[in-house]
């Protein structure tokens, strides 16, 4: 490949430009980036890509272009670029849910023009640039999003360039996709805002110092409820009908624990507690995590 | 001190026993230990103890007196203790909820012996003498609990026992402990089993994979949702009411992000995601997590 365009060089852009430097996988990488924090620090991190600020003489240049901006930045730049796109390029995005993007994309996108969406399953609570590593994606999931309409020619390209950025891919619809990850990633992060901010209303309520007792639960809930903001209101607006029935049945099964302990049931807490514990055990075997106990991080 | 009994060798108690050792804070230490396949790890790792069978012989001889059993447990050893215990034999137990059990300790334990109670905050989500380590309570809190009709010199005593065992203590009361904890632990456990249970539900229900792809926030919650279900049962039980209020407050919460996610309320939304990532500055300020981005366990 010759050339490569990442538009929103953040965590995940400036990861994806470091493993495509480090695997050589094209010849140039143009960034665009609307952040002028964010292109000083690349600049700084001396991190080897051209800046653009114009897609004009980019774009038809460019044999792959890859979004890495926030979901709710792809119309406007879509309709920036739509003049200057050709049926070869080769389109993706990270975007963390797909069938309302994808709807926007296929009103908005020129005809004629392939647009392949791509999930890589991997981030961190942090943003920006300076905290991108060229290993982010390494043995993580990536899902390539395959619909009836999608352009085979792309998803072979795009499954060949996941494979050699690291990450084992895995093709699904953009429905499906949208139901399993409402449950692995959206509601958990979900949860954890609220629970963060539970304990938040009760502190001022009660007037007590929780915060400094926090390290028996709730701070683990509260790394992942720094997570960016932006990105996290995309996510849970373009998957609000998942995500609503995902809190649904939380809430339903909440109540169920909340009757168990209110009538103090042993036999169906216990059942419950014994149940979970056993999905711990398939993370580990599936390797979704180390088995190796936390004492806290130190 | 010449000698300690530590009634209950699994996680907690062994790790005491090590640390006990570690900082020579006794002549002898004596373990009662109810669960035979625990006996014979702690005979395996050789831990520096006297594994005993009877308390006729060895209370009148111990000094402290540390329960490190499940809640549940306390009635029937208080009921076995009881003809043997001295008012100058110092008692704690390290239990995570206590307005509940030292009401039961009032009414069990025999007229004029003092029981003065801690709760050191650590732990894991992994049970039993092999996980122990002399480190647990390094640089942890250690609540102990003064009530009025606390014995002073007891308190006095366990106060500078646990800052020998490398703790900071703070001292507070049951009711101020069982409210605070409801809402920086036993709320956060009670959450991770739930969304795991809910996961779960949701798996059974669509016949997909969810576990597969756990990594994006799942995974972190089924750590927790792994811990000891009998010691969860008993601190769920026990401090019923706080739980069962932090519950209904968690729940309000959640239809508020629900009707916001449903609503589309941008400025809603953005306020609660933005208020939430300030607590996570407080909590890395006040040394209850580390200031380093988590890219997954590897």
């Amino acid at each position: 490949m010759k050339n490569i365009l990442i538009i929103g060089c953040g965590l995940i852009g400036s990861s994806l430009l470091r493993a495509i430097v480090k695997k050589k996988l094209s010849k140039k990488i143009f960034v665009y980036e609307k952040s002028k924090s964010n292109i000083s620090k690349i600049k700084k991190l001396k991190l080897s890509c051209e800046i653009i600020t114009d897609f004009k003489n980019v774009i038809p240049k460019s044999d792959l272009i890859i979004f890495c901006t926030p979901m709710s930045e792809y119309e406007k730049i879509i309709l920036k670029i739509n003049k200057y796109l050709s049926p070869q390029t080769i389109i993706t995005d990270v975007g963390s849910s797909k069938e309302s993007s994808l709807a926007l994309i296929k009103k908005k996108l020129k005809k004629g023009i392939s647009w392949t969406s791509s999930h890589p399953i991997s981030g961190s609570e942090v943003s920006g640039p300076e905290f991108g590593d060229s290993n982010l994606f390494l043995n993580k999931w990536c899902i390539l999003i395959k619909e009836q309409n999608s352009n085979n020619k792309h998803l072979i390209f795009l499954h060949k360039f996941w494979k050699k950025i690291g990450s084992k891919v895995v093709t699904m619809n953009s429905n499906k996709h949208d139901e399993v990850f409402s449950m692995t990633s959206h509601l958990p992060h979900l949860i954890a805002y609220n629970l963060v901010k539970t304990a938040t209303d009760f502190e001022k309520q009660k007037k007590y110092d929780l915060v400094k007792f926090s390290a028996g639960g709730l701070r683990d809930f509260s790394r992942i409820a720094a997570s960016n903001e932006i990105m996290w209101r995309d996510i849970f607006f373009n998957n609000q009908s998942n995500i609503s029935k995902a809190i649904d049945l939380f809430i339903k099964n909440l109540k169920s624990f909340k009757k168990d302990i209110d009538s103090k049931n042993n036999k169906s807490l216990i059942k419950k507690l014994v149940e979970t514990k056993k999905v711990r055990k398939k993370i580990i075997k599936l390797k979704q995590d180390i088995n190796k106990p936390d004492f806290g991080r130190n």
